[in-house]
């Protein structure tokens, strides 16, 4: 295969919806390092060139790290001030959120700090009057108009939102990462992420989050950062002509954008490692780390949370846990898993209704109805009211001495000396009742809400409502605990570790355990999840909690069913993808091949006795990406492979350009011509279009060989013999009927090639 | 192939110092799987077999964390009581080493916790003065006393630990990580992981540290770690009978090593995965973080270090870094990336010599010569006398105000008052200028003495060695950097951020990037050493620096040679290791397979007209490890192979067992018997042992997609094809072999098959 000097522009690119050849990228880049690198000793100038080359690499990585971690800041100031639009508007600069607005402002004590005069509510700016004389003066009214504005403004973002998606770029919509995990196991979706979908997900991104819908960031961030590495790879042709390696490039960029979403750079790493990316060399991992700390350090120089920290959760804990803590932990573990199954089954089915029915036409509708249904039942419970991230960030947090939160209302005792770190276990106050039962409410609204959520026609991730889901039922079962503990140290269980005035008990722990069980049963993240919520906290302390709920929530959830929630997402795409699961079923590669039985015989071409006008034929009447070239049609044995593009576009050529080509002239792919006679027309020579090295298996191969070489040489078909005749052809596309055949799935749900 | 009736006990087992065939490991275990999985709905105690065997992977995991982790801390807990053995005894306890000694005494104050009544030096306790007494009456003496028992302690330590070694387990030397390496690869060395050698690595372990040589116990944890791998591996029949699974164990093994040396888990997951393991499944992944963090909680809760800290070396800044200082950082990976390249170069010609010329016969005398070298020039220098990882200990650390070290004696301002933490830069005092001295002198000691230490026959690890010069290195830099910021804070470079009275450079962090520069430059690790690092440190803050001298070190050591000192052993020693580099050569298939154009032809056997006598003639008259069957000597169309292993056993087998196979029976590989005149004596049919699938390329396939697939797939052997007709074979042997060649290196170095 010769494909350095590329004659048409379009020979080696692929068309849309279709799948790679990693083998055939790999080689292709090979070949142009050592174009390269034979040239580098001819000039100076073409060696500083080789030195270019070499370095693209590093310089796309950091060209995605400055600009992921710039659009994850935007994102996050942005997100701040219109989320706290739908309450109120700060007056003295119209461009800063409620905090900012306060912190400027001198008057304010520490204590509350979120009331200031610059900051006012939309009916305290209507009606003129300050919030305490409207309480007074119109009681209910009051809140009404608030609710009402805030449900309207939540209106107003999504609808934004649906609608700049639909008429700019569909593919802004949902989390992305499952389109990126197939994209990145080599599959072309042209436009998945272009320029168009950058610009449109990022304000939209905005628009959806701001709403107060039950989604995340997170994930849509991910695809931002992906869809930079994408622009930055057409400014080098090493990555832009190369799809191989432009995957590579792509699995750096997601790692960078996981960075950016939790401040985790060591997470992103291992989420990219674990979740997203399928052709993962080490040099990969490298430059991952180093796009991952450029974009975290960008983030972290434009201090979007105001708090000179990286992570997007900040928090310290003051107490260690105890050993008979774990089965707390463990049980959120289940709960964690419960929730995941849940959710995914739940969220497919809804899905699948989407797609099939009628629904499905009224995108814009849907979102609308979703959000005004939300905005109707968030406004009155302070803890779905505020955005989610505030809302866990609450749950995560140690109730200090100074904590004002409605969650630290416990009855202080007297005599005790009020330290900042180390409070001891106190009876929960009625603030503490009250927030139970709000809570209780919010676990079960975000529980049902988010279903509906994710899926629709709006960027939405899936962490941070999970993290929600898991913080609320953690927060709630820590204070049981506190409690439990407080009022009954003297059970055996609590004796030995929680003597009166200890501080035993840590709830912010809890939610930090129940968020990383539920992220866990969704998505099935294991190692990256753990480090994640490592880096969170900053300690090596709490790892074993953490563990110890990630292991119960995934094994919990896999005994029912061993896709996560993209995996599921995936399927119901019907996209290409080949998952690292073992296939365990004994068939053959017989079994598998096409044609079947009593199918027409595969459509060859061979060595030396077909005429133009027969491939003209062939191509015309059939779809096949590509023939193989055999000997002869009596003797079928395999001499190479060629490739339908490449066929197409090499006769169209000859037809042109070369004399004496005509419809019954004869095409050859052997080194001399073909004996013929003086008076037939000339013959047209495509060996070098031939690929001389097609991958061959046997029909005895068993298809777990088959599906591992698949899998492992990302190719794209594969050829059948039996000693040396050609038999059939299997392709990525049937190995996945078949799996999915085996697992009892509708085969034809496959739907790409 | 159907390997699940294993009729003779041999069958699928592999020769010593021979390569597994991957893929055919993984059909093997996939059978096993749907065996259990079909058994299990028989009957309960099926079905709960069924379960145990799921899980006796983290079973196994479990159990190689608590051993390695007790390992790890009983290897501390010696050698911390034979270092100090060498210098006096403990008289309350004897099994005290010095800082428990004086722990215990209650006497001292917390200045001088080193200096204790119980602990007695050797001179103190043979001439029963006490050290101010002797100093008075004997002067030299007492130190020439003290000087000769501490080089007769270490010459004792190293004969008992090379004598052992040499006695009981000859592979328990070196560090064993490039040996792993091959073995995870897929190689067979017996006896390399077994039992004799963990026991004795581990006591040799202890007394080769102690010794005071320039090694270090990090490596050689690994083999331990791996080595209870393997053990745990024999309980499970799951792991023990197959070479794949069994290597997914022992990568995470490494994790757990390298866990319980740092104490970085994380690291240590990511170390296996970059360094070390071949084959690294996802679900290998989520174990081995399990087995590391078991590892790192059993070597916490025994607590050798009396810290409660998790890791070896634990470091707390109070200054940030500023832009500036990444001058002298990438000085520092610059250096780094120049001492590997020199101790890598300097260290193999060193090895090579030894292993030509007759110095390796006298491997005890080598090993006393260079403990005796070590000890007399190491005693003077207080730098070099205490052990390794003390002395890194001291560089990394921030002068406090408490520190009583003679590298923190600087001059104090008087009006200053003394905070714990937040002290500026001062002018350096007479104790700094002296250790300067000395760690200049201890600098250039370690550089020569470790290049000739690592490779001798006694356990020994290079992280330490080589930590501890860029740790000396980078602590020079600082302190010199510090005073010139100090007396220069007028200069434009400092005069941004360094004040007068402002505490702006940490000479213990300028150490701390040194320490990775140099373990960069000598093992070419890269995200794995970032995170080990970052876990000493535990912030996010200081990644930049170790990130930016960890690179350049890469990258300056990469410009002289490609290859970091375990490949280098690796290929000193010929071992069979494919790795991860790219092939870029345009070399084909047919370049490389056997026979030769001037070979006999290859030794293939017919599929119905071999007799039993021919196939035994073969088998004599070779040494392949298998052969193709083809259809017939003329045509030569392969339909299969067959391993010289399962021939030998199954013809031995029928000559017993069968009637009528004689020396002439026909041996057939086809469904049917052969059509033979009924006075020939009875076939022998054979179709059972034959491998219907045998992986082939076609004559044209570039070798880099040999290459390729060899390294994804992990074959053995690959035959060569062109349209069916049989042309040769590539085995991994023949492949390392090219690669040697095409890189100007001795094709014989490849030694093992």
């Amino acid at each position: 295969m010769d494909f350095l000097d590329e004659p048409f522009p379009d020979v080696g690119t692929y068309e849309d919806f279709h799948t790679i050849d990693w083998l055939r990228e790999k080689s292709r880049d090979t070949d142009r390092h050592r174009k390269i690198t034979s040239k580098s000793k001819e000039s100076i100038w073409e060696f500083i060139k080789s030195l270019l080359d070499a370095w693209s690499g590093w310089l796309v990585m950091l060209l995605i790290g400055l600009l992921s971690g710039t659009l994850a800041g935007v994102i996050d100031l942005a997100v701040d001030w219109m989320t706290d639009l739908k309450e109120g508007v700060c007056l003295s600069a119209l461009w800063y959120s409620h905090e900012q607005c306060c912190w400027t402002s001198n008057e304010t004590t520490f204590a509350d700090r979120d009331k200031c005069p610059q900051w006012q509510k939309w009916a305290e700016l209507m009606t003129g009057y300050t919030e305490v004389q409207q309480i007074l003066f119109w009681g209910a009214g009051v809140y009404l108009l608030n609710y009402f504005l805030y449900v309207l403004w939540a209106l107003f973002f999504s609808f934004l939102a649906v609608s700049l998606v639909r008429v700019f770029a569909p593919y802004a919509c949902g989390s992305g990462i499952p389109e990126i995990k197939t994209i990145l196991s080599g599959f072309i979706i042209r436009g998945y992420l272009g320029k168009w979908t950058l610009l449109i997900k990022t304000v939209t991104l905005v628009l959806a989050v701001s709403s107060g819908l039950s989604l995340g960031k997170e994930g849509p961030l991910v695809h931002v950062a992906c869809c930079c590495g994408n622009l930055f790879c057409s400014l080098f042709s090493k990555y832009s002509k190369n799809e191989g390696k432009r995957r590579e490039v792509l699995s750096a960029a997601a790692a960078a954008g996981v960075s950016v979403a939790f401040g985790a750079p060591i997470g992103g790493v291992l989420f990219s490692l674990e979740e997203v990316s399928y052709y993962f060399p080490l040099k990969t991992l490298w430059r991952s780390f180093f796009a991952a700390l450029v974009a975290a350090f960008t983030l972290r120089s434009i201090n979007p949370f105001g708090n000179n920290r990286l992570v997007l959760f900040y928090v310290e804990y003051h107490t260690p846990w105890y050993m008979a803590e774990l089965v707390p932990f463990i049980l959120l573990g289940v709960f964690g898993g419960l929730w995941g199954t849940l959710f995914i089954r739940c969220n497919i089915a809804w899905c699948r209704r989407r797609k099939t029915t009628r629904l499905g036409k009224y995108p814009v509708l849907e979102v609308i109805a979703v959000t005004g249904i939300t905005a109707v039942l968030a406004f009155p419970n302070p803890y779905t009211r505020r955005s989610t991230s505030e809302l866990i960030s609450e749950l995560f947090n140690d109730c200090g001495a100074l904590e004002s939160s409605q969650l630290c209302d416990y009855i202080n005792n007297p005599n005790m000396s009020r330290s900042v770190d180390d409070i001891p276990d106190r009876p929960a106050g009625p603030g503490v009742y009250s927030a139970l039962w709000q809570l209780t409410l919010a676990l079960v609204f975000k529980i049902v809400i988010t279903i509906f959520t994710f899926g629709m026609k709006i960027p939405s991730g899936l962490f941070i409502p999970s993290m929600a889901v898991g913080a609320i039922a953690g927060r709630i079962v820590g204070i049981a605990v506190e409690q439990m503990a407080y009022h009954h140290h003297d059970w055996i269980i609590f004796k030995n570790w929680c003597r009166p005035g200890a501080d035993c008990v840590t709830p912010g722990l809890y939610a930090m355990v129940g968020a990383a069980a539920c992220l866990g049963g969704v998505t099935r993240m294991t190692v990256s999840l753990v480090v994640i919520m490592f880096e969170l906290t900053g300690g090596l302390e709490y790892i074993v909690p953490l563990m110890a709920a990630a292991v119960t929530s995934k094994w919990v959830a896999d005994a029912f069913g061993k896709e996560g929630i993209y995996e599921a997402h995936i399927q119901l795409n019907g996209y290409p993808y080949l998952d690292q699961d073992e296939f365990t079923h004994r068939t053959l590669a017989t079994d598998v091949m096409r044609p079947r039985r009593n199918e027409p015989p595969l459509a060859v071409l061979t060595q030396d006795s077909t005429t133009v006008e027969d491939v003209e034929t062939l191509i015309k009447d059939t779809d096949y990406n590509g023939f193989p070239v055999v000997v002869s049609h009596e003797s079928e044995r395999l001499i190479g492979f060629v490739q339908r593009r490449d066929l197409i576009l090499n006769i169209k050529n000859a037809r042109q350009k070369q004399d004496g080509v005509v419809s019954n002239s004869v095409v050859y792919f052997t080194e001399d011509a073909p004996q013929i006679p003086a008076s037939n027309p000339q013959p047209l020579k495509l060996r070098r279009i031939l690929n001389l090295s097609p991958f061959t298996v046997t029909d005895h191969t068993p298809m777990e060989t088959v599906v591992d070489i698949f899998r492992k040489l990302g190719l794209r078909q594969c050829l059948v013999t039996r000693s040396g005749r050609l038999l059939g052809i299997i392709t990525k596309k049937d190995v996945l009927r078949h799996m999915a055949q085996m697992m009892n799935q509708d085969p034809e749900s496959i739907m790409f090639n």
